[in-house]
């Protein structure tokens, strides 16, 4: 009998008649011989709720009382989920992070998993229960607090359980039906991809794709734990994201590149640093002033220093929110490293390409750069790693460029229309 | 430094508003040199909005699941109130229950407690913290699992914190000034009572006076808590329950009747038994088919038997939920007992009067009688103890009833109008 690790997001779960749909799901999963364990997030607009409610009473919602707050969230959604499995004549427990061995730091709204320590769990579904964990949150190794694991948390949640459990797949139930080789907003020819490595997930996440967060994909490569993407609303097979690459891929197509699909992102801005001087020492000073406001940067990009100056320039991109404070961190770091100029532009997109195999076929950069010249799609930065190569360019071109490289690399389906839902979980 | 426990209800927390008002009520205890723990209720109608969504999703609300639902409530009132003390400039931190050391049995729905280890709530006050306990809740000591306490378990939570943590006082804020004489909205001459016993207050409790549950006193008596019963909206004194007689009552008074107040209750249905065998044992196979359902019974009375047939009747109060299932109990019994019929009236009201002193004082039983029938009032049971005396009369005679009593007995203010305000807390 093997156990199964699902995930319900928000708008699964988002009101009584979600939860009885989930509740039969899960029951269905138990009654094909599984042990199940079932990790939900809050219902709906819950979390909204409580937020705004933070808001009236304190103008600071954060740190430790802000995560007693919201955990509030999933401990209704999973007592309904454990209620309506009962009604259905099978028996079911519910378990807090904490319960449930979900031991993390003590960063507060955003906690790192560090220990799970599932006995609960494991004895619950060794008596026949089906177990219902809350996503999201655990409690906090030194002060006994509890956590919560911020920006998609309840996924990493279920992948680290299932990790600790020994679980056969990580189910993550959805409003879309799987990964798509693109937005299918964007390209209405967009394919499910039906199985993806976690290489390829990681790029494809840290790109723009929003089906799976890369802190929940790089759990889940490290322990091993396949991941099955799907949706919760049409029980179709979704996308399988595992350590293996896509069927059908001997070993006589092991040099060829496989592409797995075309990830966008309009949630960044660029900045470019103008004449930075070309020695070493100064973009490091420059990296700290933005490390030190705690900014992350996105892709980072330098340009050889023309040789009659001495002089370069530096972009990179991050998320516009964090635009203001860089760009305060550089202007204060200017006496020192002594630039020449700052600019700042939030009307960017990134468009990049994933697939393994890549790098060594100078084929897929050639007809990628090909591609988006056709369609009349202007380029201001380009980054490559092994299996990925991204673009910045004109926020407005991003449909055109990706439609365009969908196409060139035979990502298109026959059919007109991809089904997606709209929504997003947490 | 003295350490003060105060409890806030639903209606006191039901809103952004409220939270802030009990925020600022909190910081004042701390502000003159207190250290405080307030324990909070679920926000007004959460625990109603919550138990609809478990009847959307399950038929039988109840057990572990339904506390594990019911138990979100205070999470979310406690966090918040916990943030908006932050806000006002002083350090709070809240804790659940189980955090907090409120021990239990496993009897979801309806756990007592069985332990209190506040050492978390010690050291977050020793620290200089405000600490913001869940009221309602607590961890069952076998399984580990949320329990809840049933109704009026906020206030005991309280009181059993306030013992653990030897509280100078716990203070119950409520929505009416503290208990009077009578209800209020039943007799407008109703005076708030400065001090009570704790034996006054038990039988206030269980004649049907709603400020205090006889769980809570019961509690506070067997540790010698001091109560403060008093209304989180006006700021003025309230009602001191205490292990001590009323102020002004010298040795020289020792052997006068005290009297506390006049309660009704018009929740009860009457049961009688009707030509019960007057032999050994009968009554006892009655009282255990009924005890065997499950239901407690309030006022019980049997009169002597008529020589001439040997039968008697038996007659008793309980809630008028339990009617049914007690009727259904007695018929079933009726084959071993042989009694001749049962019948059931819920169309009645208890009033009693309540003081210390009452037995040894005959005039008060004559006082109380005359009062009664002067008011044309028809008295069908009576039943008394050390310090009360109840009668079952008409439900629609209670109003006379209560006001003629206690007039009778000199309680009546001198104002016309007491202060009442609507809403109950949990």
């Amino acid at each position: 009998m093997g156990l199964v690790v699902q995930k319900y997001g928000g708008s699964s779960v988002a009101d009584a008649e979600g939860i009885k749909r989930v509740a039969k799901r899960v029951v269905e999963a138990k009654k094909n011989g599984n042990q199940v364990v079932v990790v939900v997030s809050a219902m709906g607009d819950t979390t909204d709720e409580l937020i705004d409610l933070a808001s009236e009473v304190s103008p600071v919602a954060s740190g430790r009382e802000f995560d007693m707050l919201l955990t509030a969230g999933e401990r209704i959604s999973m007592a309904l989920l454990a209620m309506a499995i009962k009604s259905l004549g099978h028996e079911a427990q519910s378990f807090t992070g904490s319960q449930a061995g979900l031991i993390t730091d003590s960063a507060h709204n955003k906690a790192r998993i560090i220990d799970v320590t599932p006995g609960r769990i494991q004895s619950s579904v060794d008596e026949g229960n089906i177990a219902i964990v809350a996503g999201f949150q655990g409690v906090s190794q030194d002060s006994k607090d509890i956590t919560t694991l911020g920006r998609g948390g309840s996924d990493t949640t279920a992948v680290a359980l299932a990790a600790a459990l020994g679980a056969e797949v990580c189910e993550i139930y959805t409003d879309v039906d799987g990964v798509f080789t693109a937005d299918p907003r964007v390209v209405k020819k967009a394919r499910k991809i039906d199985r993806i490595s976690f290489e390829d997930m990681l790029e494809l996440a840290s790109s723009g794709s929003k089906v799976l967060l890369h802190r929940c994909v790089e759990y889940a490569r490290r322990y091993n734990i396949p991941i099955h993407v799907r949706s919760s609303f049409s029980g179709l097979k979704g996308t399988w994201v595992t350590n293996e690459q896509p069927d059908g891929q001997g070993e006589e197509s092991m040099e060829q590149a496989i592409i797995s699909g075309v990830a966008h992102d309009t949630s960044e801005a660029k900045v470019t640093v103008v004449g930075v001087p070309d020695k070493p020492g100064e973009a490091a000073t420059l990296f700290r002033a933005i490390a030190e406001a705690e900014i992350n940067l996105d892709m980072v990009v330098q340009n050889v220093s023309a040789a009659s100056t001495g002089l370069t320039d530096i972009s990179f991109t991050l998320p516009k929110a964090e635009g203001k404070k860089a760009i305060a961190a550089l202007e204060k770091a200017q006496g020192t490293v002594g630039f020449d100029s700052l600019r700042y532009d939030d009307q960017i997109a990134k468009i990049s390409l994933v697939g393994a195999g890549m790098k060594t076929n100078p084929g897929v950069t050639a007809t990628f750069f090909e591609a988006l010249s056709n369609a009349g799609v202007n380029i201001e930065l380009i980054s490559t790693s092994e299996i990925r190569i991204s673009v910045v360019t004109r926020e407005e071109a991003v449909g055109d460029a990706v439609r365009a490289v969908h196409s060139a690399f035979g990502l298109d389906s026959d059919s007109d229309e991809a089904v997606v839902y709209g929504g997003t979980g947490r």
